[in-house]
């Protein structure tokens, strides 16, 4: 690990579980793509291959972002808040954020009063995954 | 309870606590202004009157952003994750998001292999608190 990775890894925050919320924002346009975390591992991989790993809580192991999907995100700027307990990582996305096709995860708001879907899917999950 | 807001509810996933983590950005910049938690209620007050209001994990209590320092967040949309389990709030940030009295809270990032502070204070938190 490089001094630069340890100063970071020091200056982040982590929960009970050891993770840190880590939220990526496409780095040209501001659109926030999705929210995900990280361990100390993720951190360190995303800090020094430039390529974004999260930490999957629900498969337990890391996660490539991409490395199903190809849909990877390549690290522009790695940035944490005044408590150091959240991430904002400027990305560049590689076709889609999300796995359900759309280009971000912030798909669901309120319209006419009920939740709506307010983003259309760009590739078919199938393509995706298939 | 509006129905709307019932409906919200439940397609939010809250976690273990009660919680569940909410990015704002300015809904015209693009800006991820900070990330805070909500529960239920916190959800409820925020759909219900339009002005955003957290839930405090270290005070305990709701937070109605800007109730000390004025420096309040009209709520512009709410939106949710694929998974429910995370909120992109759309707000104006009346004055700055930071407690630091900084625009926004992720001016931590890494500048010649060091952490450095990369956004400037513009209002004292002197003045925002005192």
């Amino acid at each position: 690990m490089t001094e630069t990775t340890q100063a970071v890894l020091d200056a982040i925050v982590f929960n009970a579980d050891g993770l840190v919320p880590a939220i990526a924002q496409q780095f040209d346009t501001g659109e926030v793509l999705m929210m995900a975390w990280m361990n100390a591992e993720a951190v360190t991989e995303t800090l020094e291959t430039g390529r974004v790993c999260y930490w999957s809580r629900s498969r337990g192991k890391l996660w490539r972002k991409g490395e199903s999907s190809g849909q990877e995100q390549s690290l522009k700027d790695f940035r944490w808040d005044c408590d150091g307990d959240t991430l904002l990582l400027e990305v560049e996305q590689k076709g889609v954020a999300c796995h359900t096709g759309r280009r971000n995860c912030f798909f669901n708001a309120v319209r006419d009063g009920e939740p709506a879907v307010i983003a259309e899917v760009e590739i078919s999950p199938d393509d995706l995954y298939g």
